[in-house]
């Protein structure tokens, strides 16, 4: 008799993942042995194994790790269903590949014994004969608000944690319903299908982090650890109405849901699926349009501009404004349509202030963007 | 003292919307006078008053009026506060600029009674000085569900009306909230940014429909109402849940905007626009990268097919399904996504089934879809 479905489920998603991870590396290694030095920039494409549009990173920096040794993967843990689920998927599939296994979960110090709380994970992460197995302690600040800013501290945690450790990546927990909880997120800020994209099953430096079960409901992962009665804890933040995804989770989604029928969470995963590979083609299409609007000087010319469709005007007014130091997440929809009226709405109007003292002027059928 | 900010609302809406309807006119009038015969096809591009994306039609029908006779602006109202607040804009703003201004009313035949109902409203629409006013029975079919049916039924006798009376355009009532929820709506079905768009500004054939009040919300369109004192029906079936659009208006927008915040219309309106001209830059791209993808015979390269991005291949794919018989509204994600399997996980897969008996295989390097 196999496991039980759910089970069965959470390994084949790590298993999968682990072999595109041995593939790459055994691919990076055959590429530094065949030319050395190797040589900089990115490495070729690689034949349509990567997730499509380009969310992998291009290059793998070199793990601290012996030659020989077994390369290392770590699954960042917080103790709940589904990282829990994760955890013990990646303990029994990575021996099978000759792959060591270990876990990190982050005390983000919010709650009075959360200390004690992250030691007790490390011991459930132990048991399940992880090892290295680390409880790291973070200080989360205020930028960008609670949410934000815990994430901000653990990311940067887990990124010091596998670079100390020469992880060759870093697995973690976001489910199917994650994802449309933040594709609704990035839908309540209307600025677009990048922010309609979700999250990509791999991303970070090198394509380090990456999200087996994006493509599994939070229920199969709560299953999986029912079944092999694996203990776990329920973050309190989850179910705190004063964090907007919890809001989302309990109240809007279902909501959603009663009006518009259960399948609401598959199309809201689809969705971020078809705009991230919508964003990635209007970007590089912006990307080679920019070269082709510029005058001697490499100032882009307002009639050129003027002739591309508004999509991709826009993002190669978006890339201007940044290449000159406004800060992307403070560009919004608003800046760029602004910028855009210099060139389908003039009647002289003057400059335009962007964030990061960025100025934008049209001056002789040119659109000027510099920092002031 | 000037009128209620609401009413003045409802009133720069709708003069806009004139504005663009008579500077078209005279266009096309100067276009026909300039070159006698017309020329077929397509009008020449027309500096970008047009709302962007080219949604706006290519070839105005000759309107059935004689030189020298004001034109004629139809609104289609059903009574609501939404079509009642837009005849009544279009009443005050239509004789300033010298265009006729009536109305038709769609009787669905779906209450009992509704003839009378259709006759009141006539005649509500009368005592605005709209004239020619008409009520027009219908018959709803079965085809696509009720909404579908009866919005089918709606634009086949708007449609007739406005061509037997030579209407320049047709005003339509719908407010960011409908685009709000139309938005949804088309997020349930996960297939991607074109049904993320919305309703246009300027839709139908030659850009016949209008609707001024896009970017207005519902409760400007109520006030205006209260305000002027104009009698307002409630359609019972905007409040009957057993429409999936009823139930998204009472039940999942505001659960929606009480966990994401107040700025969730706006927010999926103006997703709504970014995602209409995205969807429109990419088909554009997909039509000319169709070219590029074909051997001597016309055949799809599989090999050139690779090289696109998923977003662009995805849409050459989708418009051959379509090119060859495959009806668009039966054509969903998966479909396109198997598809695209015969070309990036290629492993011998035998034909795929299409709707509309249309048939694809992968032959010798090429792809190969017809009708069977």
């Amino acid at each position: 008799m196999g496991p039980h479905p759910a089970v069965a489920a959470i390994r084949l998603a790590v298993r999968r993942v682990l072999h595109d991870v041995l593939n790459e590396l055994s691919r990076d290694s055959a590429a530094g042995a065949a030319a050395a030095p190797a040589p900089p920039g990115p490495t070729p494409p690689d034949g349509g194994t990567a997730p499509p549009g380009g969310s992998r990173a291009d290059a793998r920096p070199a793990a601290a790790r012996p030659a020989g040794e077994p390369p290392l993967v770590l699954v960042a843990c917080s103790g709940g269903a589904d990282s829990m689920a994760l955890a013990s998927a990646l303990a029994f599939e990575a021996p099978k590949l000759a792959i060591r296994a270990g876990a990190i979960t982050v005390d983000h110090g919010l709650q009075p014994g959360s200390d004690l709380r992250a030691a007790e994970v490390a011991a459930r992460l132990g048991a399940l004969r992880l090892d290295p197995v680390e409880a790291v302690a973070v200080t989360v600040g205020r930028e960008g608000g609670p949410e934000a800013a815990a994430r901000d501290a653990r990311y940067a945690a887990l990124d010091e944690a596998a670079e100390r450790l020469g992880a060759a990546a870093v697995l973690l927990g976001h489910t199917r319903d994650d994802q449309a909880e933040t594709v609704l997120l990035g839908l309540a800020r209307g600025s677009g299908i990048r922010s309609l994209s979700g999250m990509a099953a791999v991303s970070g430096s090198a394509g380090r982090y990456r999200r087996p079960f994006l493509h599994l409901d939070r229920q199969t992962a709560r299953t999986a650890c029912l079944v092999q009665s694996l203990p776990v804890w329920d973050d309190p933040m989850n179910a705190d109405p004063a964090y907007t995804r919890s809001r989302l989770r309990h109240e809007g989604l279902p909501a959603l849901e009663k009006s518009l029928g259960k399948g609401v969470v598959e199309a809201l995963a689809r969705t971020a699926q078809l705009c991230r590979d919508d964003a990635d083609a209007l970007d590089r299409w912006a990307a080679e349009a920019d070269a082709t609007v510029r005058d001697e000087a490499g100032l882009l010319e307002c009639a050129k501009l003027y002739a591309l469709p508004p999509a991709v005007r826009r993002r190669v007014l978006r890339r201007a404004a940044i290449a000159e130091g406004a800060p992307a997440g403070s560009l919004f929809a608003r800046h760029i349509e602004e910028l855009d009226r210099l060139i389908t709405g003039w009647r002289g109007q003057g400059a335009i202030n962007l964030p990061g003292r960025v100025v934008a002027r049209r001056q002789g059928g040119r659109l000027v963007i510099r920092q002031g």
